[in-house]
């Protein structure tokens, strides 16, 4: 069954003003649908970043699929690491770590292989899940993913979440997320304010819900001096401490004062970073992600490699649309040593999803594997085209936190660490 | 597609007088020769150990798989490690490293792992190959496996191979195995005769054979005093040093100093070895093998492992027949990251092959991969019921190359390392 043509749809969907260590998101997220289809009628998706630099990456690489067959995914990894030739991408937002050579192939490989191993449940009547081992859990958990945000994008209207810039918003938004959704593990992206009213917001829902777990995520804002201090303000309260300090040399030096499990997804994001990591300890939970651990089948691969190392393991996302959120769930539902509840923004990005309604419910915070064949979701063409537009009429081509923060506050920098 | 039928087949096929560290191997290779049957009417094979214990294992844990989808691998995997609930095996001949718990369930679940990718395959008109990532090679090459032997067993005609007790023995055989295989790597089993006899046998292919790479595995024969000595000796002589001392302490030891890469088939045997064995470099090349480390979707997350943490791969056996020698190929296909040609026993046991001929020719020394579907090979029926009475009537029941060899020679003691 080959590749006889691949459709890349460059998409934009509303995104809300959530704030981060880099500064607060657009008015509009981008992302790429992928669409790979073959000689026997059968196509399947995929869904990618939506920044130019990797489009490009993408449209370099098509050429040297077409033709294959869908289940040579080795030879398709080559051929996009030949067509690459070694380009580099950059982390133009600076919030999932260095790229590098090989980091790059598997970022600009992974919606292929996506989409191909979608073409090849539905060809053969199974889910993904099935090719990736079968289940081994009905249900993947997910997080309510919090975030500290303004009430709506300065000029616009207020939007249904509101303000939460202290820990009574912090608070209110997880009642929210967790009304709607029923999550049963909170995460709260951090490096917003200084740490000791992230600590104090951590404390509030702490005490709002008791049972519940916890993480805070500051990405990389704290000087390893001041993650040692928070950490062990954090003692007993967090499950564990998300990418507190930059680097794996940052990371090893909370690591070995912390009292609870360092994770990370910007100091170890491609199989380069493991055996420096590994070497000095420097994080015990990895937040794996299919779309820069190069599929679902290599992110299998680095699941075993966090079990045999004793690492634990969740699951990171960005702002992201259903596609990947099927595929996220067909993966957790097969990997036996998934930890922790995966994370999503899917909530703040559902409204525009180009997945057609039914396949994609939260119930008690969990999502059931879609029943397949292939990965178990369709297009819905009037949505794709919808977000084609925005796309085309946004005017932005690359996620840009920072600039966008700085149009209302000309002295905001980037400063990593910044506390 | 539900297994409804699980038949265990133990089969005894003529092995000849080959020496090793242990002891000679008897007249009798044991193995068990696994048919999974399913309520569609398709069946696949599977093939592993042949000793008593194990064969008692795979019974144990049978019943727990009756009516598992067959895809349902992660399942599987689980349900035999319930059922053997902590048992851990032993390794009675002393040739492959330490059992564990984790390791005795990989060595129990792969033989029918194995049988459902043959299902799979079968079921969806594919080769196992493709089952996991499809070819990055088209044909596996294989290794020349020299043992030191007697002309034939004690009491019997000489067979085909005649003695190989010194340097020009040595040559002969190679000359022997290449010229029908055409082989294009060379290994010798040591550890048999004092390290400088064995340095000279060595010395002696290389001079026969100039530019083909060379390996010699004394089995953990050695101090790693003695390792060392020997790696410095065989400098530039051979691509790889196995298992020169015993235990991830004896190899790092010795991989300290030793000018070349050591490999493992003995220290580095499950999952559980290879964080311990990363930390001191114990080893640079991992001798994989699906019939223990958990089947072919294990073997293949071992070999990103070892790509991740930069070391190399090659491929172990055991005597086996050609449903092993076929889910080998398969692998082997799928792995970008084989650095060396695998080790066979095959050309040794041939003749007494469960599978029907035509699947399996070396050319070259490497086989192409059976095109499939599944496995690509067939029982034959007559071979099988001749080799399962073999299995009755030979009166062994699990590996003792010592006890054979104490038979000839009474002073004979097992010794690890000897010199
Ligand atoms: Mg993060
Ligand atoms: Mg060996």
């Amino acid at each position: 069954m080959k590749i006889t043509r691949i459709d890349l749809t460059p998409v934009a969907f509303a995104d809300p003003p959530l704030l981060n260590s880099a500064g607060v998101h657009e008015p509009w997220a981008l992302r790429t649908i992928v669409e790979v289809h073959t000689d026997e009628g059968i196509s399947g998706l995929g869904e990618t970043y939506g920044d130019l630099a990797h489009i490009e990456r993408l449209k370099t690489v098509v050429p040297s699929l077409i033709g294959l067959d869908v289940f040579a995914l080795g030879l398709m990894h080559k051929r996009v690491g030949e067509s690459l030739g070694g380009q580099t991408g950059e982390d133009t937002h600076g919030l999932t770590g260095q790229f590098s050579a090989p980091g790059t192939v598997d970022r600009v490989y992974s919606p292929f292989e996506v989409a191909c191993l979608d073409i090849q449940g539905r060809a053969i009547g199974r889910p993904v899940v099935d090719l990736l081992g079968g289940k081994v859990r009905e249900t993947v958990p997910y997080s309510a993913y919090l975030f500290y945000k303004w009430a709506g994008h300065p000029g616009a209207p207020d939007d249904q979440w509101g303000e939460a810039i202290d820990p009574a918003g912090v608070v209110a938004q997880a009642r929210q997320l967790i009304d709607e959704y029923g999550f049963k593990s909170i995460k709260l992206k951090g490096g917003v304010f200084p740490p000791e009213q992230e600590i104090e917001a951590i404390k509030a829902l702490r005490e709002a819900f008791p049972d519940t777990p916890l993480r805070l995520d500051p990405n990389a804002a704290w000087t390893p001096a001041t993650g040692i201090k928070v950490a062990k303000q954090l003692d007993g309260i967090v499950e564990y401490l998300e990418d507190p300090s930059p680097e794996i040399e940052g990371m090893a030096e909370v690591a070995a004062s912390a009292p609870m499990p360092l994770a990370t997804n910007m100091c170890v994001v491609s199989f380069e970073h493991l055996a420096p990591s590994v070497k000095v300890n420097a994080v015990q939970v990895i937040l794996s992600d299919h779309h820069y651990w190069g599929g679902l089948r290599r992110s299998a691969h680095l699941a075993m490699i966090c079990r045999t190392f004793g690492i634990g393991l969740s699951m990171h996302s960005n702002s992201h649309l259903g596609i990947s959120l099927a595929a996220m769930t067909h993966l957790a539902a097969a990997t036996p040593n998934l930890t922790y509840a995966c994370d999503t923004h899917y909530p703040w990005n559902a409204a525009d999803d180009v997945v057609a309604p039914g396949a994609l419910s939260f119930v008690d915070g969990s999502l059931a594997v879609p029943p397949g064949p292939g990965l178990g979701v369709e297009l819905d063409r009037d949505v794709l085209a919808r977000l084609a537009e925005n796309y085309r009429n946004c005017g932005i081509t690359k996620r840009n936190d920072t600039g966008y923060m700085q149009k209302f506050d000309p002295s905001y920098e980037m400063r990593r660490p910044r506390w």
